[in-house]
């Protein structure tokens, strides 16, 4: 996987231009290949040989603690010990000031090598989201023990009651005594409710879990006020903490009811969470202790101001797990034999077989899956790239990536788990019989990839976030600037002899795309545009994955092979975008069909009638 | 699924009138029903609330003896006792000369009970087999007591190096012994090789296992000859047993190698079996001893002659897989409350949660589920009648129906496998994250399903079937004849002012699919036809499946409702055919492109370039 991770961060992100910028200044090319370096051999040594051991081991919980293996404690330790909990930070707390496109390209190593092994993005995420919102002191106390790995972080938001439908929370956070404002560590309340799904809820890895938890303040009724509205943030640490960050040897009231069994990405303690109910009662009080991040009401705005980062990483993840089923597949149809290919006498049984790589079948799944896992993750380091520009770019040029970001993100997150699902059944097929037994990986794969359409917003979810919300905001600003690229593109790709073909057809995509966005609201009536939003991220995401092969088409153009392998490469590239244009690229219109005529078929259907 | 299933039966498929021919004469819809109400007690009580304790409790080897859980003896001497190991025997043999259609209905209700607790059609597809190919004796001896269900049955195909390929098994049958030719149960052979992929190959849920074993017997020189020419059939029981059907006390030298551990279908012990490798040694000798089926070089064809019925089982299978995963969706989308949907103030959280129902998006995905189910389902059972019509229809019926069999048999067994799969993923979805726990039986029933595309004949090789042989067998005589069917379709739904709608469509996909048809063979070069083989399965089976809704669609229509049920299930029929014509259909034209171009980007891909 490096040589493609190369030549999208060089060839065609250009990411060693950050380095003209102040933040990044002390960065090169170099610096870069260090950190990639690392990651690489640390995910080769520490987490790749037990993606198998985490499958098999799953989290056990003995009553008082959960108990895993010791390749998940020791993966931690090397994990945090590479300093990529603070990859983004400044030099000052101890972080590397690193790009966040060349930080999610370094992670990637870890995902491919197994998904569910770490849980360092929830810590890292928990922490920079205080570095944004947190008081000084909630950083240092918090923040900085979650960067160095002796704490980690969790994301308490959805409930039982409340998964997709954040404004339906019941936990409820009640001040802590009539100085709950004067706590030096943010003002103080009691928490009681129940969380449902917190990733790495409850283990031993650390000595201390910070959980961010989302809970609604009583109003002076005493009624928790409907809807998101009323979601405020609330540190609440697993055990008490001073205002040094030493534990203050009290447990807080925050105790694990019961671990998700589930289908795959079982490395990865998954966990329903009871706060405030008594198990671990503390300072004398009902409730577990938290502190407020923020102001009152501000919690989603406060949680949502990590979500873009939070679904190109899922879409990243989603990417690796493609990616590692593509090299499975790819090995084993180097190795195997099995029949004889089609034509020229190739049934002759009295040749040798041939290896499943003379099938012009298996070819097509391999290319899929290239053309799945290479583009899913071209798209999310494109999206961290625009990350790094709504960072550190011009004032201009930020707030285009801001308001690109807004339309991509929906795609980084639902299109790699949708198509690298795909990518990872392929991946089985390539191994037929064997590819169905967990004597080979690519079964696990499939089931780890299951997760990603589900979690962090489904798929029904995004779908809604993209046509109800972001190619609508602004009066339609961010399609029209996606177009743009698309165009600026096609313009590029239009000078290219190879490449011109490719242009009518993806020009005339994204016209019928604009054309079925404006035919879904024509009428104005939400329910009967929404009813075919997900056709609508389908399309969507096809688009933009053929523009992303166009682009990329044109990198591997412009990028001169200096050696057999990168000619080679280069070709892949070319014949990869050809697969996605030829093969893929035409599904479009039988999902914008239904967006375009607005289809009630759906939505209309009774109960009764099933 | 009682409804659609009776529905399919006597509104579509009028079985009732099969009672006319004089080898169902003692038949009438009412013991039809008497069988399908038996069987769906059997399943409801001896497989359904086992289907999990299957999937957690493997079978386990003790290296002497493979243990199931009693679960799985107790649904054996269910299923046997139920009579339906011997459905389509004559009654002088203890059958119940049941319409293969019926036999089909009546199955599906223990594949959706449990895919994978039941192995029942490897024995009656054994036993059917030596009933058509098979001495009387061997009839007598092997066939009958697996009909009664005293001994089960197993087909050995595979082998660890030669799966998809069978032209490659190296299993060897040598005479065993100058008297070889004159054994009352067979010409008795030695048979050395190793059999992968054995379901049913080992247990102890009977007193004796007949296995089905391919196997080439030497030339004069001791070579194998090459390809399928030089394979025959042989009866090789696990126990040796007497012209009276008593075991010898004798056991085989056919030895568990080893289980193979799954992602899925965990019931069925699947197995690498040694057969002559010495570990029991018999007789004096070297080698299995196994009794040969027909004439020598006829193995496959012997075996063939089961495969469409084999192939429709497993479709049929898939549609229950997929039916499971569509009813256990329903259930929760009925029950489970979460948000509130688009539009007219429904995003008000001052008001109680909607059901998961409510939401179109849901919706679309238990529509989906349904178009695939009971489409799946309609089309296994239409196959099936076409059976019991090769078997009893006029000669002229019985050879049209033979002919529409081999076109119809590849989108049988390979679109229920892939869409059913969808419609599973599609059940986990609705489920949310609950779905992806082991808590809800959605995963087990995607995982089960992921086997359905691999075995008895991967997709692609049901591809190659298809557009390799079967639409230009005979110059394309059954494609004709298929067109000529659906024609007949469109002309009786053409007269019908709801139906009419969709008669262009489906006019034009059926025009289509010829054409590409034609423009794949155009340069006559198989490698160049055969490269895009599975996307015009892909789009073959759509085309197939629109028409089977289309005529589902005339059937409800002419059923005159006599109850609000009944009236909600005509809607329910017209819903999902409208879904399946609006949202699935219109995939066709990405899949036919590429065949129509015989695009080549597959096919020239270079293994260097991945």
């Amino acid at each position: 996987m490096r040589p493609i991770v190369d030549f999208l961060l060089h060839d065609w992100l250009n990411v060693d231009t950050l380095a003209q910028r102040e933040r990044f200044a002390d960065h090169s090319r170099e610096t870069f290949a260090q950190v990639l370096d690392t990651c690489e051999r640390i995910a080769r040594e520490k987490y790749a040989p037990f993606n198998r051991l985490v499958d098999t081991q799953e989290p056990a919980f003995d009553g008082e603690k959960v108990h895993l293996p010791q390749a998940t404690h020791d993966a931690w330790a090397a994990y945090a010990g590479s300093g990529m909990l603070a990859a983004a930070q400044d030099y000052e707390i101890g972080g590397m000031q690193l790009p966040y496109a060349v930080e999610a390209a370094a992670n990637a190593f870890f995902a491919k090598a197994s998904a569910s092994i770490g849980a360092g993005m929830l810590t890292s995420g928990n922490a920079n989201l205080l570095m944004a919102h947190g008081t000084a002191l909630q950083q240092q106390v918090f923040a900085h023990n979650e960067f160095s790995g002796r704490w980690a972080g969790t994301m308490c938001l959805s409930e039982p009651q409340a998964g997709s439908s954040l404004s339906d929370i019941a936990t409820r956070a009640e001040p802590d005594g009539a100085d709950f404002q004067d706590d030096p560590l943010g003002p103080r309340y009691r928490l009681r409710g129940n969380k449902m799904w917190i990733s790495a809820g409850e283990h031993e890895l650390t000595e201390n879990i910070v959980h961010l938890v989302l809970a609604k303040i009583p109003g002076p009724d005493g009624q928790l006020v409907p809807g998101v509205k009323g979601i405020s943030l609330f540190i609440v640490p697993k055990k008490l903490v001073d205002t040094t960050g030493r534990l203050t040897g009290e447990r807080n009231d925050v105790a694990l009811a019961g671990l998700n069994h589930k289908c795959g990405w079982r490395g990865t303690t998954n966990t329903l969470l009871n706060f405030g109910e008594g198990k671990y009662p503390v300072r004398g009080g009902a409730g577990a202790i938290g502190y407020r991040v923020g102001a009152p009401g501000e919690g989603l705005r406060c949680m949502f101001h990590m979500m873009n980062e939070a679904r190109i990483a899922i879409g990243l993840s989603a990417a690796m797990l493609g990616m590692a089923g593509y090299e499975a597949a790819l090995a084993y149809a180097r190795q195997r034999p099995q029949g004889r290919p089609v034509g020229e006498g190739g049934k002759d049984a009295s040749k040798p077989q041939s290896l499943l790589m003379a099938h012009a079948d298996i070819k097509r799944m391999l290319l899929a899956q290239k053309a799945y896992a290479e583009g899913a993750l071209a798209l999310c380091l494109y999206c961290a790239r625009l990350v790094d520009e709504k960072h550190t770019g011009t004032p201009e040029a930020s707030a285009e990536a801001a308001l690109l970001l807004e339309v991509l993100t929906p795609i980084a997150k639902s299109w790699p788990s949708e198509w690298c699902l795909e990518g990872n059944s392929l991946a089985i097929q390539v191994h037929g019989g064997y590819g169905y037994t967990r004597d080979f990986p690519v079964e696990q794969y499939w089931r780890d990839q299951r997760l990603n359409m589900i979690h962090e917003g489904t798929h029904g979810i995004q779908a809604l976030d993209l046509l109800g919300r972001k190619v609508v905001m602004q009066g339609g600003a961010g399609l029209k600037l996606l177009a743009e690229r698309i165009s600026d593109t096609l313009a590029r790709a239009g000078q290219d002899e190879q490449l011109a073909t490719y242009v009518p057809a993806l020009g005339g995509a994204v016209q019928r795309l604009g054309a079925a966005t404006k035919a879904a609201w024509s009428t104005g009536v939400p329910e009967e545009a929404l009813a075919n939003a997900t056709p609508y991220l389908q399309a969507f995401g096809h688009v933009v994955l053929a523009w992303v092969w166009l682009e990329l088409g044109l990198a591997a153009r412009a990028a001169a092979p200096a050696s057999d392998a990168e000619r080679a490469r280069n070709a892949g590239l070319l014949s990869a975008l050809r697969f996605f244009h030829v093969y893929e690229l035409p599904k479009i219109d039988a999902w914008l069909g239904v967006v375009s005529s607005r289809e009630a078929v759906c939505r209309e259907m009774q109960d009764a009638w099933f």
